[in-house]
């Protein structure tokens, strides 16, 4: 295989010591990733022809062996994250229930949208015969996020819903775990292998040269991004200067705002302090769903959340934060904090990463635009806020992935109005909850307005597989030129059949 | 109503004469357009709370008065565009059928892609209550096309879309029709009063820095555009500029390949000699589907077709095109093709901006980039390949909204061979027919790969209405928080329970 030209190993870090260790991994260099994405083309060919079924054996092939080698993968991602390996069993099974529940969408059909309309006579003439459904778009480039090793890189939840599809994939692994990449491309390479699938279904390929070479390539479709905005606007750069801009699907910032109304701090102002601060320091405060902002009534019932908090807070221990960069945009974040009025937890960070969790606690004329962004790492900000002001507050929230509402048991007005301002700016509505934790299922919603760069669909759920599809009508194709779930007589898929919808023939 | 500073009244020309009338309206001033925008917003929320049924009643009442206005709206029209009677009146029926169809298409309620999950385990652990659903994303720029004054324009299909979604409308007029669009604007208006929508449902603006201030305003939320790169690139550099980019869904050039095979052409040269200058003549070639490059075998049958077309194209009239830079262009489009071998009609243009049909013949080796590019008007690129030169040609072939094949009435390997590398590079495959003409339906699809800005989408059928929504997800939310679509027991929509299909509640 052929390296960048120069190019030295790359190396893996632990965040618990700051420690290297040279990998035999080198960065791709760019022939070998346009390597790659031509046997891509040929495997997205492949995987169309093997079908609907075969694809799903794929994944459920690709779950079986992730889950044989959780031993080795949980203790590979936990010396380059110490995401701890509690969490990390439990994102190997997010990531196994991940490809298992694709492979349920893919055989369900419906992702499809399959529709046959017959020719007839209309008011505005008459109408050819018409079938359109889905077809996969092509190769896919997926970028694996610093935060989830398994769920949302090499394995995670973006390839899942490309393979189902019927785009074979192209992984850039994130740098802070280049190992937990590496040996996971091998177990789905193996997996794919396996049950069937051709060469090139799925590949990795690592370092800063070969992503952008990956964007730009001719064979590459969509490009999927979970991560920060100077690397989303680098490659979307890219992406602008193709002769057909792609898709970029980006997850970027997100600063999740928590509101609490006067009622529900009142019932609930102990218990809200600290499922806060456990939601807000969660794997070291490394989620994009973390509850970063949170609007507190001020007044006694507020007063007793934000102790409640502060407690809560004094106990958490220092996580070692995901990588160097992670950690030192972390401190610079609280060090221009300044003057705030800052809450931390009473715990010394030790080697490595680690650093201190935090709160800053400020009136909410006092919520300046920095506030209002996103900063990484186990933080949040508290505003207090007089009744009077939560609408203007609420106004100034930028868009988010996650919008979350503590209100009272009863009626609450005020909820119905933070809702009603929230809606239009988040792309998930939780009420009574924590925001972290984001269920794989046919209703859910991770996206939303900007900062997500594609505002129309989501990242995690049944529908995440829509991102890589596009729709072809065809217009008085001979049967044989149809695809099978738009030929006449029973279909394998639900369909809408001269305007009427029909379930999948038994 | 505030114009433009210093603004001269819009001039309305009749391209039949080239004659400008000097109309009552003024150019929109950015103040004024932001008034728009304003009462938009509003209406926005209205439309939403006036309901499915509600929206409905004003789509139709839109196309009751569109019909009734027939006279007057096909008269003015034809003054502005050309276009003929006969043509601007089976306009008007797709323009009403359009309407009337999105009305069915938010009754039906399938469209909201409703899904249900109840609370249950999972291999990943405990799921919450989510609940899924799309959502208008808000009020919506639409810019009318030049070809279709009706259709694409102020009441046209993105106009229908939108308003079906719930979204309310700012039309940014196209300046070769200003009457037709205020006109229609006012039917419109007119209409959505009577049938109970709030003011600011559908509105009209006019001028270039209208346009400009239109896409800037906070309040839209997405852009739909139909017309050439250099405006759509101008939009697209401002929308890039804005805090919160909004989606850009434009529909810019297409060549629109046909492609003849050899089977095709020895069975039926001289029928699709004719039925292919009809259809790149049709409207004076101003179609965005207009089959601008045709694919010919050499040899005795492609002679045939080749003569075929030429004897149909000598009896074509000199169209007016709909404006002076449209004709001009034509006109310097048909100047640098120089030297090659045309074939013109044999009607002398006369007055206003009325030009000669042209075709232009060329071997494959001959075919340049140049000839890959859409020239907007009542010209075609004729190419003679070789059996050996097909997959080449395709090969070089730019992304269109439609693509079509002539081939044997038995097994055709070279059909199937065409449509295989066809069909990553078109939105429609169209099978021994002629592309001008989209039926709108259930199972339309109008868009494709690049030039389609946005390509996963289409702009005609019922799908449409999907660019003007984006989903939200509910998660344990209180069942008076919910959408009524969302809620448990009977509901009015189609929609997904824990996993399965449910129809609509009778």
């Amino acid at each position: 295989m052929s390296a960048a030209a120069g190019a030295h190993p790359l190396p893996s870090v632990d965040p618990r010591t700051g420690e290297a260790t040279r990998t035999d991994l080198l960065p791709t260099g760019t022939a070998e990733v346009a390597a790659h994405c031509a046997r891509a083309t040929t495997a997205t060919e492949e995987l169309e022809r093997i079908g609907r079924a075969g694809r799903a054996a794929v994944l459920r092939a690709m779950a079986d062996d992730l889950e044989a080698a959780r031993e080795e993968v949980v203790a590979t991602a936990d010396r380059e994250t110490a995401l701890g390996r509690p969490r990390l069993d439990g994102e190997l099974n997010r990531t196994a229930y991940q490809l298992r529940f694709f492979a349920e969408v893919v055989e369900d059909g419906a992702y499809l949208e399959a529709v046959v309309d017959h020719p007839g006579d209309t008011p505005m003439g008459p109408r050819p015969d018409l079938r359109r459904m889905l077809v996969p778009t092509g190769p896919v480039a997926v970028f694996g996020a610093s935060n989830f090793p398994l769920a949302f890189s090499v394995p995670g939840g973006d390839t899942a819903a490309a393979l189902a599809a019927g785009c074979a994939v192209v992984v850039k692994a994130h740098g802070s775990h280049p190992l937990t990449s590496a040996l996971c491309g091998r177990i789905l390479a193996a997996a794919a292998a396996r049950a069937g699938a051709p060469e090139g279904t799925i590949s990795v390929v690592f370092g800063r040269e070969a992503g952008t070479a990956l964007v730009t390539d001719p064979a590459i479709t969509a490009v999927s991004f979970t991560g920060g905005h100077a690397g989303a606007t680098a490659l979307r750069g890219l992406i602008a200067q193709r002769p057909d801009p792609i898709p970029f699907f980006g997850e970027l910032g997100s600063v999740n705002p928590l509101v609490v109304t006067a009622a529900g701090a009142a019932e609930r102002a102990a218990e809200i302090g600290r499922g806060l601060v456990g939601s807000f320091t969660l794997g070291g405060g490394q989620f994009c769903t973390k509850p970063g902002l949170v609007l507190v009534p001020a007044g006694a019932d507020g007063d007793r959340l934000v102790e409640s908090a502060a407690a809560a807070l004094a106990e958490v221990p220092a996580p070692a934060l995901l990588n160097a960069g992670i950690a030192e945009s972390y401190a610079a974040g609280v060090a221009a904090l300044g003057g705030r009025h800052l809450i931390t937890a009473t715990a010394e960070p030790g080697a490595g990463f680690e650093v201190r969790p935090t709160a800053v606690l400020v009136d909410a004329d006092d919520l300046d635009a920095a506030l209002l962004e996103e900063l990484f790492g186990p933080i949040a900000v508290l505003v207090r806020y007089a009744p009077e002001q939560l609408t203007g507050l609420l106004d100034r929230l930028p868009g988010s992935l996650v919008a979350t509402v503590h209100g009272g048991a009863a009626d609450d007005p005020e909820r119905d109005r933070a809702v009603a301002a929230l809606r239009g700016r988040t792309g998930r509505l939780l009420f009574d909850g924590y925001p972290t934790g984001v269920a794989v299922a046919w209703a859910q919603q991770h996206g939303g307005p900007w900062p997500a760069t594609d505002t129309q669909h989501t990242s995690v759920g049944a529908t995440a597989i829509r991102r890589f599809l596009h729709p072809i009508a065809w217009q008085n194709a001979p049967e044989a030129s149809l695809p099978p779930e738009l030929r006449d007589g029973p279909s394998p898929v639900p369909r809408r059949v001269d305007g009427i919808a029909v379930p999948a023939s038994p």
